[in-house]
């Protein structure tokens, strides 16, 4: 295989976070997150949401990241309302329901979610036969590619405000989402809409790690216990601290972040221009194009991707993802080999 | 502060790891534990075991392997039986419980588990209204440094079995155990001895992770899931592959251990002959001397260890933890340091 | 308020109830589901279901029910599916999810559960990311009035076992269901199909009280651990022992049932001569027909019910339920007062 | 066998129950708690708590009540603590853990808690690493037959405040409990001094129910949708209201815990008078005399009891309970039997 689009985690991290890692390797630290890289880490991400009462934890994966939060501020008899499309919901193995919650769902076209998709859930009743809701979780960028506009963050925003709603982003691919071309948040955006939100480096350049940050202030309290009691609080969190330090230094996890995009959109306007359409209207680094069966047997032969979707008879939508670490060169050739192909099967 | 010895996860990690992951940080990779590190590292455990039949996962913590293999092999109404100082008890915030299981505890001298510690929680009455023990839960060494010998772990495991009782071993200092002056246990007879360990690389010259061996195989089917399921399922399990793939060659994981309990022992003998008792018998790199408490103030001033326990009047027992990194000439001068101040103190 | 269509639950029990507790009111028996009463119960639906080794459990309700099976027989990463409509999906206040499981629901039509509706749940991937399905529930009558035949619940009993899938029959209206006009199976039938079921007592003419039925004898043992985990096994099993015996000497309680479903039957008829139509095709006690809203507010004047559901402008559906204890006068005088409005309405 | 003394719910309820059950069966109530009885049950208890604010839920059982309560009060990191002797950690197989909660224990004489022995448990560390008491659970009368005294539980009472804790006592026997001879409390006492109680019904001559009184107001928003998850809102409400309607008119659960405290005194006299000694101290209706094998079991053949604890060479403790309705003639029968059988072993 000369290169997969499997994914956006099949390479290792930034070379910056290996010689951090390196030359700090001996100092002595203190462990479980009260380690200067993780001090660093934190007073990096409060700057960057300009909110300075920003509390932030810094845990090993998503799907870790999302139990967390969502059994720490559920109680027993409340729900999270989520996307059909959302991580939680599909990818997670049952994460969420194993800690005791329910996830009401909504389909949507795009994978985002909008007042109207959650009006119908909350006040449901007869009161006390059902559930009630009580986070609601969105994606951005989302598991499908799209992302949220200003507009559209704010007005959810509202609604989960006058509805007694927390309102919690999982930012797994956050650094995709905030250098799209048509987005218009930034972080301190985030930090003033959401509740709670998580800051992903596994998937943005670094080798582990997803910072929880609670926006919120009444939130902030006693967090640190839910993190030990799921087994999320690491003896050596300088590990997490330095992946962090690094990738927030100088906008790097955002350069990173657009160079994934970047590509992947290449992809995808070629694509476009040979005539073939897409499942969803990706604008980040996992594209989902339609194609005939017989060329993506073909392109399988050199590179790896995911076929996601059987769609009308001799057609299927696949899955590319570029990643930080994608060489441009492999993305032409893979373009280049792609319109040989399409051409060949005319 | 001149050198902490308040535990064995200060420093970061032993430079061969650090190497490995610099030299294969662009080589792609399957997510999820299915890259060729890991699949090294299955090899090298496999082979230690003598057993190419155990199943292996790499997990980020000792917490997280704690709750995610009692609560993948605990029906709702069964416990784990554990020493009142075992970690799951004292150290995890409650995380066993979360899961939804009891954890029935033995008050004993050494924090090791016995039949006769056992028996007494073995069908107990009346039938139903009561919990049911299922696993019995031991570390090596323990929580308080001391190491079972084989014989011991024999009988454990013999009374196990006649009683449909799972043996599962915590093994975050196994490197330790397994190279204190009158271990005569071999990986080999743990695999053998006990239906379930871990073998911990975070305290033992590892940045992260602990391998989960099931070695009844009849608890291997789907284990994956609980493992997705706690969040535990890392995209990049290249990180933890490389850890063990480099602690395992050349056998430096238990040279690191070895490291470890000799310095610590070297301080203990000199405390000994010094004419102070300790808290327990440790044989491992943690030791619990009992001091006079200007001693103890005295030395505070220029080491880090953790006090532990008040004592007889104006004595305290302290607990000093030496790690793979301990350099030799911090011990030596503390020593030193111990032995002056403790004879101004005269 | 003349009559209360409300629910199925608005009157105490049958008189032969009430008579039995008072006779053996001080005969001393023994505790948690020991006595003499339980065990009667307990053959009585032996033999009803011609399996002599199913093993009967007695327990309050029917949330109590479902949710002590459903975690007593899905290991953590396990789900149960369940049509859109199923009580443990809308009217259980997150029951099952607190205990730690998914329940994945496929919208039908009519409330039942079909091989179609869950083959694409089978066998979902990746695997590992998502949950994996275990039991499949289902509710005779439904929850919106309709039946299982015997062809259908073969069917689905057969794709149940090549899947590797339990099948669980919810019964809280196991006494409608099964003396509907067009039933054509027998609890031997449902014993023989199902894994496990309940038949219900309280909206059958019990005070309360749920039988669940444990058909498939490799689920049976150690069950009782999960009802007393559960809050769920009774000091005085005498209490339930003695509503099953009574309800199942004679038949009584399918009487019972078809005493209610003959009712709302002759209701739904009437509206049907009167050109009203209905939501959903019901055959047992519970019938939701679309009326004007005009005459639904008449209505309420002098009845008790639900309304279910807008529909069409100035129409809603409204659910009318008969329970065993339903006077047929009632019925009569329901029937005249909604033609005479309903003509005062043209 | 002539009598059981086993226990105190071998009989079935005080006849005032199924005379109202019987009056009242075919009035139509609304379900769920919101009946006619439900609501004269809640009057009544308000009225004997001298305060009007405290809410009042009714369930079925006593293990139900205990987890339903504590779950719902306790954040997933936090603990209850209660006697080694508590009935939910020894007699609830588990379910408070199920629920994902940690039991702190403390081995006390009695089976009763001092503001001494809760102390060690509070501020407990190093933080975040252990758990955080949030609930002191005490029973009265307790598991063994004693009881607290006003200046004990205004003690204690006044330390949880101190220590943000919340006081919950479990009432199963209370009736027994505000009876015994050198009892000092009222039921204003308890509503005055502990957060939460619930006052049973089961083994104080009802059928069926135990009534949780939530005392302090902050904790009363949304807690039916506790009761509803956990399988425990039942449909008809009717027959707990009933229960407590009765059982609280004119006093009459009280007379009957007397009536039962009465005749287990009577016993132990003539026990001390004979020169046997007891396990417990005993002030109610369960008493622990020690007696020699031989004569217990020359009584077993007449008298059902339970043998509770090997003592010394030849002795063993066994538990009488009497109960609400243990008639007169059956005590002076046995004492007779055993002064009789006593004094032929002499």
């Amino acid at each position: 295989m000369l290169y997969s689009f499997t994914n956006d985690y099949s390479e290792g991290c930034h070379p910056n976070i290996l010689q951090r890692l390196t030359e700090s390797n001996l100092t002595q630290q203190p462990g479980y997150g009260n380690d200067a890289f993780t001090q660093e880490s934190v007073a990096a991400i409060r700057e960057l949401c300009q909110k300075p009462e920003v509390e932030v934890h810094l845990v090993a994966g998503g799907t870790l990241a999302n139990l967390i939060v969502l059994s720490a501020f559920l109680k027993s008899y409340e729900s999270v309302i989520a996307a059909e499309t959302g991580h939680i919901n599909n990818h997670e193995a049952g994460a969420i329901e194993a800690t005791g919650h329910k996830i009401e769902t909504v389909a949507t076209p795009d994978g985002k979610l909008r007042p109207e998709d959650i009006r119908p859930l909350v006040n449901k009743f007869p009161e006390y036969h059902t559930v009630k809701p009580r986070i609601v979780y969105i994606s951005n960028s989302t598991e499908i590619g799209t992302i949220y506009k200003k507009q559209e963050l704010e007005e959810l925003s509202a609604f989960c405000h006058q509805n007694n709603l927390l309102l919690y982003m999982d930012g797994a691919r956050m650094a995709m989402g905030l250098t799209a071309k048509s987005n218009d948040l930034t972080l301190a955006d985030i930090a003033r809409l959401t509740d709670i939100f998580y800051l992903g480096a596994t998937k943005c350049g670094g080798l582990i790690g997803e910072a929880i940050v609670i926006a919120n202030t009444s939130l902030q309290k006693d967090f640190k216990y839910f993190i030990k009691q799921r087994g999320a609080l690491m003896a050596k969190g300088r590990l997490f601290g330095i992946q962090f330090a690094e990738l927030l230094k100088n906008n790097l996890m955002f350069e990173l972040g657009n160079h994934a995009n970047a590509l992947a959109q290449r992809i995808a306007q070629h694509f476009q221009t040979l005539g073939f359409t897409f499942l969803t209207q990706s604008e980040t680094n996992q594209i989902f194009p339609i194609l005939p069966d017989a060329l993506i047997q073909e392109l399988s032969k050199k590179y790896g991707f995911f076929v996601w979707k059987k769609m009308q008879e001799g057609y299927s939508a696949i899955r590319i993802i570029t990643s930080w670490a994608t060489p441009e060169e492999y993305v032409d050739q893979f373009i280049q080999d792609a319109t040989a192909l399409s051409e060949q099967a005319k």
